[in-house]
């Protein structure tokens, strides 16, 4: 991914603003759930990231914080920024090329990670396979691929994660030619945590995640085709 | 809570109107079903509630009424309060800084209060654990706790529901320092009731119960994941 | 129920149109299904009704056809009128004091009514019991009921469906005091007929019926309270 | 089918554009998924088809290309058409009379088209039988029948599907009077194609085509009859 980075102007904070009222719509920003970031500059590194607490619906101008590598407020305001702030930071620096970030809690999110992540292990994995959607994310041509979303067990304690999360990045090129490795994560009933260049690119991931999730999850309520076939003899 | 009442001006009046075309446009206020209030005053208490059998999705500023905490109208008009009125006052009299209450019927809490009761038991318990997404409940700070939801048996004689609620909170301290000991109750196969310090957070109430009822219910019809490995192997 | 007649002029065509376009985007009336009508005299009997072919979500104010009780064209027109208008005519001679008749196409009652009549028999019965919501309904009064909902066996020979409906219509008594014996039928993997003194009651039946539909069916997907806690341990 | 063909002037972009944000709103058209197009003329045949890689919800006038009947670029512009322009050009080549081409991407679609074509194979079939919604595809006139939609595998290889849903359609007669022989087919794990003689009636197919997959998959969560009292007796 090239590195383009959208400017933290008016324009970036109306664009951020418009996506929380449409998320909170969709049922993935409930609440006072969620946040979202775009990245600010890289040299330093500055995110843009809403303030804590706030009803994603009716986001303000002011609803936004701006932040240094390691989540401390720079623009000399009072508002604290989002408890998940660090979380941010660490994509933004483990990801090269990351313009925004969108976190999410979407009810098919919520369930899927809590079914999959084993009790007791602190990450595990969601593999989608064989999707034509999946070309929805940057970088994959084909439905002949899958995509291995990391799980990670919830907790309160953001350093604690932001180190989980190093470490399983640690492994992964997103320099290399090709598709990334990855294109978002999970946390365990809890949410998605989603980037792109900028932020249409981030917006639309979380929009394929989000689609791939339903399908994923309510093709496990079908029953197999000859379990079909055989209630339906039953009931004639 | 500190007690923050909201004054029962036109806002308040508006306000709930707006909720009302919300909450039936989301499929929680269907038909004539549901009903709100806010506290108008605490000493004596006064509760300003909507008017009996009204479209939820269309209330007039006519359609509320004044009562006192027994339910009897207290603005000299001929309207009749809601049926479950009693219910209003039983909660702002036992749960102290209550400024908003909000009864809704959903497809979900429908489903699940239903579920959980056991026939011919007066109550049970909804145990909603390990979410993320409970933090949005006033007071929650982690995913690593529950709420239990007390699930009342239906009734259409409000007097009894009145004592059996008031025998369950008998022994729940609302003024004990961290969070409320609980946010809502369920009636089964009827709706839900929760309430807040002022309307914006009885409204947040209702969008975060809605959004656990959705996962719990839904979780539960995913197979384990021991089952979906064996049905995608016999697929194969 | 009194004989209030909506007297079917350019109101009553805008109130149909409207509740078109809700239905459609609420999809209950996908396509060019379902079809609506009102009662327009009742000495002799005479209903406006929609014509054949519709799109639901766009009907103008040419789309409403004058049909007497045998369901023949009176307005002079060449507009053919709904195919199952003689269902309307039947509904509106039986039970007494109906002022609109909504027939609609919705997922859940389509997929109940087909999972509930077994095959080859004329009719069965969808047995909605135990919800508060059934207070939706007119002169119902606790939730302590049951609605038996009669489900027919599909057609295209509405002169046949007809008898059917007189037959079964034919024990039962609409002028008794208290609630009317029904509210409503099923057509099997076809759709709702439903109606009410006015068009405003009809369009609540709808609503009502189709809340709790949704209601029976997702139960049923629901495992046993049992099932659950075996399903959970099993995870663990 | 007779041959009424939509001009492709403005007025039906700024009604694919119409439909683009119809479908995304829907969920049928989500991230830069699907692509429509309307015949433009047929001696020599040319079409218009969305160019490649656009947001369905915010396709702009410029967002479309002219292509002849091999899918090569005619207007002149450097655009590129959808990748799977070719398969708009085999149908409209192969079905008489078709004005426009949509092709979706839905959940419901996704999860059946994956269920019931068994892994390994190139094609299989749904079958939808017994639905009054089946009257929404042009020339049935009865629910007493059944439409089998072609499954076929998923490739990124237009030239080798187009060559399979030649072999599949050779066999067909879409001149013969009465119902056409199909309306639309799946591609498993992907999406749906339709079409109709204008937009108007691609877009109804779309409609009934989505409400058919939901009844169908809804239908195979619900237990058997059966299953259902005996699960009901045990919960008593």
């Amino acid at each position: 991914m090239p590195a383009t980075i959208a400017p933290p102007t008016a324009d970036s904070i109306d664009a951020l603003r418009a996506i929380g009222r449409e998320f909170h719509a969709r049922g993935w920003s409930l609440g006072t759930s969620s946040n979202y970031s775009v990245v600010a500059g890289r040299d330093p590194l500055e995110l843009l990231v809403t303030a804590s607490g706030k009803d994603k619906s009716a986001l303000s101008r002011d609803d936004f914080v701006r932040v240094d590598s390691d989540g401390r407020v720079t623009d000399g305001s009072d508002r604290r920024s989002s408890a998940e702030t660090l979380l941010h930071c660490t994509i933004a620096e483990l990801v090269p090329g990351t313009g925004a970030i969108l976190h999410t809690h979407s009810p098919w999110g919520t369930i899927l990670s809590g079914a999959d992540l084993p009790p007791g292990r602190p990450d595990g994995t969601l593999r989608i396979a064989g999707y034509e959607m999946l070309k929805g994310l940057e970088g994959i041509a084909t439905h002949e691929t899958h995509e291995d979303v990391p799980i990670f067990a919830n907790t309160q304690d953001m350093r604690e994660l932001s180190g989980r999360i190093r470490g399983r990045f640690a492994g992964l090129d997103f320099k290399a030619p090709g598709r990334p490795p990855l294109h978002g994560f999970l946390i365990a009933r809890h949410g998605l945590y989603t980037w792109g260049r900028d932020l249409a690119e981030a917006r639309r991931h979380v929009e394929i995640f989000e689609f791939l999730f339903e399908c994923v999850a309510r093709a496990r309520t079908l029953p197999a085709a000859a379990a079909v076939q055989q209630q339906v003899q039953q009931q004639q």
